[in-house]
């Protein structure tokens, strides 16, 4: 992706916090700007920034709901839906919410204008409701920017080769962040409606606690484990160009910032815990083959036929093959693809004794950049659900994560005691 | 205005009515897409026309109450809303239904796209808000209709010379499509709420008739006293064009479709009526200003103060002076505008003996083309509305009209009485 050919010049630093007149994208999703009084409460968070002296360009969701209804309607319309009407259908949510943000910065004395996609150009690929950002031109917001002026962004849209308009897909306004952040060489904060990420789930655990920084890596563990808090996708893009990414609270007085937590590169991160957080997800359904034909291409037929229905599998293990004629496969996907895995296996005529799939499971997640120099991690972690007499079925390992599957109703039970047994409830 | 180099070329002639392939477009307004099942009657009508052959555009006003959100929004964000931001909130609107309207088409097997104002594009003046139509690029519509595809564009919006959405005012859908088929050198189809323009409005006069045919100059009169059929701005663009426009109702039956009334050049109406239609006005106010000095230039500072303070004065008569050194001066201003008229000629300190302001004041206007070469028209007028003990207040003639002023509660009375007086209830 070629944001800008700017980016390689400047080298984003976290300038604020050394006090220096910085480069600032900052994102407000649809919860942040739901009515009017809550887009003059974002409008107050984005003059304490420009008041700062930075350089401010603000990327904004469309108003809570709006995007629900408009694709709504959409649907309303027929069965196939050409994505590129879709787009134009869709994009309009969020036009709305930059010309209004515009409107209430002006009355608060601070210059702005609102770009539409195709304005600025964000280019992207062609692929309607699911475009990727391919190039950013920043140079008109960089002329807005040298007369003190704010540039308000519609997230999650751009424009194709084709000169329509393009959307990102759901959640795309992280991305678009992201990428603007990416392309202008500046910090990309998100205002959100929690205060940052956190060791857990509070909700879950009382004890969970909110971290000062995390490393990309580790966030994209935690986002993809269900950890909510950002798009995987933009996390993606910051750890690719180095964009530092701040989760804050939306809801906070402007007046009184809340630094939230700062996703960064590993060395920025002075003191490393081994394990930062725990992840968990209930929307998870197991399948296992028993007696599959230990040969080569069945796992790429099996693999091959979930990918051709869209089935995003997760886990995958496969046993040794006793005999070395037949073995188990088991793997994971999500609780709603389900049906559609077990019916992709059984129409390519896989060959198997027995095909089983179970929901009621969960997955359950340690994160952590310190397990690559620290060894006991995963037995530690096996020792705490052993004691709770919480079953694995499943594990699977990353460098920096270890996720087991267990059943879905000692979820909370796990994540409490592997919270406990990490210390995550003290820094 | 430059509505494209093509039209000077191509002079629209009725096409449809001889048989022949015909280039068309058809507007739709608020209340016809009002909810998705509407927007697929809407699509029906367009298939019909696509089916028979025509290279079919069609204008889509936002669904309806759309608008009126999103300029309470614009309302709710400031005192002064910036006009550019404005309209980049409100063309969202237009926007939602060329893409629905676009996906519904499809589905019936008609090719269809959407365009936006940029994308075509409708060049336009700079002033936001009411922005008035510079050049139409039809091309890229036009190589759509080589592949028989039908052109869905927003009404109401186009692009500034700088770069940015621009609107064309309340009600410019109709003046979007007149501009889009001058430049296209087609004819005009206006879907509405009505099946066609009447001698008077039949919920005052139950006999009032529909016409079949109306002339651009009386349809004018007609609509700017009072008839809300038309906009005022796209019967003068169609006049200057001669794009001939056709009113039709919306919720008729596609496949029965109702001929509506064609407005249209004088020269195409055979059996032209001395009277076609009786219009009134309920909104009006009168001014009088007694003892006025009678000497060059008080009418200039008195009607200059009111332009300046953006009031638009209807009916003006001045009396003849009598000792030659003071006269009296009556005219009318939109109801609304009364405070705003009085405050600016009192704070311009003009000098007279008496301000005397009213309303309860109604305009009663009869219309025709006819009147031009036939004498008695006006006696006829004042004379049904003597018998009837109806007081004129102030009289003011066109060449096409004749206008009075009377006491509102008067007002169905005054009009059914001239329509009988006309026999405008007989073809």
């Amino acid at each position: 992706m070629a944001l800008s050919g700017a980016i390689a010049k400047r080298n984003a630093e976290i300038k604020r916090a050394a006090g220096k007149v910085a480069r600032l994208v900052m994102k407000f999703g649809g919860t942040s700007v739901a009515d009017i009084d809550r887009i003059r409460h974002v409008a107050r968070h984005i003059k304490r920034e420009w008041d700062a002296g930075h350089d401010v360009a603000v990327v904004v969701s469309a108003m809570s709901g709006e995007t629900n209804r408009l694709v709504a309607l959409t649907a309303e319309c027929g069965v196939t839906v050409d994505n590129a009407e879709y787009d134009v259908v869709v994009a309009a949510g969020e036009q709305v919410t930059t010309g209004l943000l515009a409107i209430i910065l002006q009355g608060m004395g601070v210059p702005a204008r609102s770009w539409a996609g195709w304005q600025i150009p964000i280019l992207t690929s062609e692929d309607h409701a699911r475009a990727r950002i391919a190039e950013i031109d920043t140079a008109p917001l960089e002329k807005g920017w040298k007369a003190r002026e704010v540039a308000i962004v519609p997230g999650f849209q751009g424009i194709g080769p084709d000169g329509r308009v393009t959307t990102l897909g759901r959640g795309g306004s992280d991305t678009s962040a992201v990428g603007l952040a990416a392309a202008l060489g500046a910090e990309c904060d998100i205002y959100t409606d929690v205060d940052g990420v956190y060791t857990t789930d509070p909700r879950l655990v009382s004890e969970a606690r909110k971290l000062d920084k995390i490393s990309y890596e580790e966030m994209l563990e935690l986002a993809s484990q269900g950890a909510k808090v950002l798009q995987t996708r933009s996390v993606e893009m910051a750890m690719v160009h180095g964009v530092p990414l701040r989760v804050l609270l939306s809801f906070a007085d402007p007046l009184k910032p809340e630094p939230g937590t700062l996703v960064c590169k590993e060395d920025e991160i002075v003191e490393k815990q081994v394990v930062s957080g725990i992840a968990y997800s209930r929307d998870e359904a197991k399948i296992t083959l028993l007696g599959v034909a230990d040969e080569p291409g069945v796992a790429s037929r099996i693999f091959g036929a979930l990918a051709d229905a869209s089935v995003n599998v997760d886990m995958i293990v496969q046993n040794i093959s006793e005999d070395g004629r037949v073995t188990d496969l088991t793997f994971t996907v999500g609780k709603a693809d389900l049906e559609r895995a077990v019916a992709a296996v059984e129409s390519n005529k896989i060959k198997c004794r027995e095909l089983l799939s179970q929901t009621g499971v969960a997955k359950v997640s340690v994160v952590g950049i310190g397990m690559r120099s620290h060894a006991g991690v995963a037995q530690k972690m096996f020792e705490t659900l052993a004691k709770k007499d919480i079953n694995i079925q499943v594990i699977s390992t990353s460098e920096i994560k270890i996720s087991v599957l267990i059943n879905s109703d000692q979820t909370q039970e796990a994540v409490q005691a592997l919270h406990e047994a990490y210390e995550l409830e003290t820094a």
